[in-house]
């Protein structure tokens, strides 16, 4: 009987990070595609749109305008899901269990430019936009415990602009997923007294085989454990706790990485490539940070083209994630994409 | 300073079946949408469609035809996620943890004829449906530990044909999903010698302010913890911890109370609702099932009309769900719905 071949057969992968697991079917990828089609971002868009609530000098939904700006731009965001004082509910526990919720919201415009998305800005627009998460962090954090900082990128994201921009979501409590990942890097100390994903950059670094950017500081990563096809996770190459640990050198090694990764994406499928992406970082009130490594997931519905994405539904969401390639195949192919932007060439 | 009021400030939920929690932002309801805008499935179907994978006679994806069938009809997936004879992979662990993944895909027409869905099939045949679930849990459940029954419903949810069907992906593993509740219901019973969803039922019938559907032997009630803004949750009203254990009489009541909660589903917005749903139940394996409940989780993506979806993403994907009304509201809403179904007064 033949050997296991991963390429062929199916398997499970684990998640140390969430515990999560992820059954990857490489050879469901064949099937014929009956699904639904989606429409692709080809990105052409003008510089400034009178219609856009983001650009400068527009006026907001809220009503407010925005000033004359240039470069990044931060305000509140006009429908917050989170606000400072909302009154505590009563906990009745057991089944019904009900806690507080405080925090704030933002949005961080990343250019005055509509047209223009992450991988298009220049070195140091990216470097502005790098800029602005250190200072939200920095700020928020001294009254937060958990800022969640993040990009929903495209229509079928739910992002409801195309107008590059961010947000923050920042919380008193920390959410699901920063919470398991703050037991999971815990553990990890404790039981080998490593930090684990340094441990694990490392050993990605050493292997090469699911790298899809490099240089001195970063490395962006399909983890071995991805769910989306093109997953990919961001990782400093020495210990950084939070946005705010960075030095200038490093945030501009990272605004570097982030456009050749964002350029890579583009290149995939000759589209604006959709995603959610953010950042995870020790929790704002943590005095121990060596556990912690600061990171950002990349999260990429396509799976095939401009236009067929992966659906996380059915067995996905009643039973686990379920891939149709292997993280080394779309590390591959993602490598074998030009460096240079398909509409910038 | 006033209260707190559920329908106007933020708070959080938890999910005792899962662990996870649920950002309650009611408030956000009122921010406009200038996303993306689905196109709704309003029903319109031919009886038999020739070009369809799935009407009996026609030639499938693989090359084989169908049998004339007549009512429900089961055959193996031709694109399986799962193999059942798949060779071990070597598990490295640590942080390459690889474990063998083995098991079988099956699909189940719900009905011959194609136009038809869940709420639109008779009492009769709806009774057909929960016998082919019944039969498949039993036949596979000999094989394998988890039995994962469930339908993706609209392109919206994945689901590449609009023939009313579902499947089934049976596995040596549980899944992650299932796992979490597995040991949820066991620690419940542990700490208070009672079964977790029994208890949670007898709460929701006696409030009621959740419930949709009630019969004799089953509830349909949206979950204090729901995630999906018009999730349900599926329960008998007396122990049953397999769809094998369901009796003659709670097999067909359970037949009417899908019919009246999916009319009710189609009738929110006039249109086919899509949906994932699937069934969750003890371990094929299990010796003692004290602590399971059988139950059906539905997850419908639709917020606030047949083209406006929720998005899970950003926030949701790096941190916890969030929803923007109360599942109270949801439930009301629901209830406020006619009885009968919009395509057939
Ligand atoms: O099996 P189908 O209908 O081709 O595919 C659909 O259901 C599967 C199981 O939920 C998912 O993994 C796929 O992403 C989805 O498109
Ligand atoms: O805040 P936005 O862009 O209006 O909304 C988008 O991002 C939010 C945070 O990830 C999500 O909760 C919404 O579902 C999504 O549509």
């Amino acid at each position: 009987r033949p050997g296991f071949v991963p390429t062929q057969h199916p398997h499970r992968r684990h998640n140390p990070l969430t515990g999560r697991s992820i059954l990857v079917s490489p050879q469901r990828n064949l099937r014929p595609w009956q699904g639904a089609q989606e429409a692709p971002d080809l990105g052409e868009r003008l510089a400034h749109d009178p219609s856009c609530y983001l650009c400068p000098g527009n006026a907001r939904a809220g009503g407010v305008a925005n000033p004359a700006y240039a470069g990044t731009y931060v305000f509140p965001n006009d429908f917050p899901a989170l606000q400072p004082d909302t009154p505590a509910p009563a906990n009745e526990g057991g089944l019904f269990a009900i806690t507080p919720a405080r925090g704030e919201a933002r949005v961080l415009c990343f250019s005055e430019n509509h047209s223009l998305t992450l991988p298009e800005l220049s070195q140091s627009a990216l470097e502005g936009v790098v800029q602005a998460w250190v200072a939200l962090q920095a700020e928020l954090g001294q009254r937060w415990r958990s800022v969640q900082l993040f990009e929903n990128k495209g229509a079928m994201m739910g992002c409801s602009s195309p107008h590059p921009h961010g947000q923050v979501w920042a919380t008193d409590f920390l959410p699901d997923e920063v919470e398991r990942e703050d037991r999971a890097q815990a553990a990890y100390l404790s039981r080998l007294g490593r930090n684990l994903l340094l441990d694990y950059a490392q050993l990605e670094v050493q292997s090469g085989e699911r790298i899809v950017e490099l240089n001195e500081h970063w490395l962006a990563v399909v983890p071995f454990w991805a769910a989306w096809p093109f997953e990919t996770l961001v990782l400093p190459r020495a210990h950084a706790a939070r946005m705010t640990d960075l030095d200038a050198p490093r945030q501009s090694a990272l605004a570097s990485l982030l456009k050749a990764l964002t350029t890579r994406y583009d290149n995939l499928f000759n589209c604006s490539f959709p995603y959610s992406m953010g950042w995870h970082g020790a929790p704002s009130d943590a005095a121990d940070t060596q556990a912690w490594l600061l990171h950002a997931h990349f999260y990429p519905p396509l799976l095939r083209s401009a236009t067929v994405r992966k659906f996380m539904v059915g067995f996905e969401m009643l039973g686990e994630a379920q891939r149709d390639l292997t993280p080394e195949q779309a590390a591959a192919r993602l490598r074998a994409t030009p460096s240079a932007h398909y509409r910038h060439r």
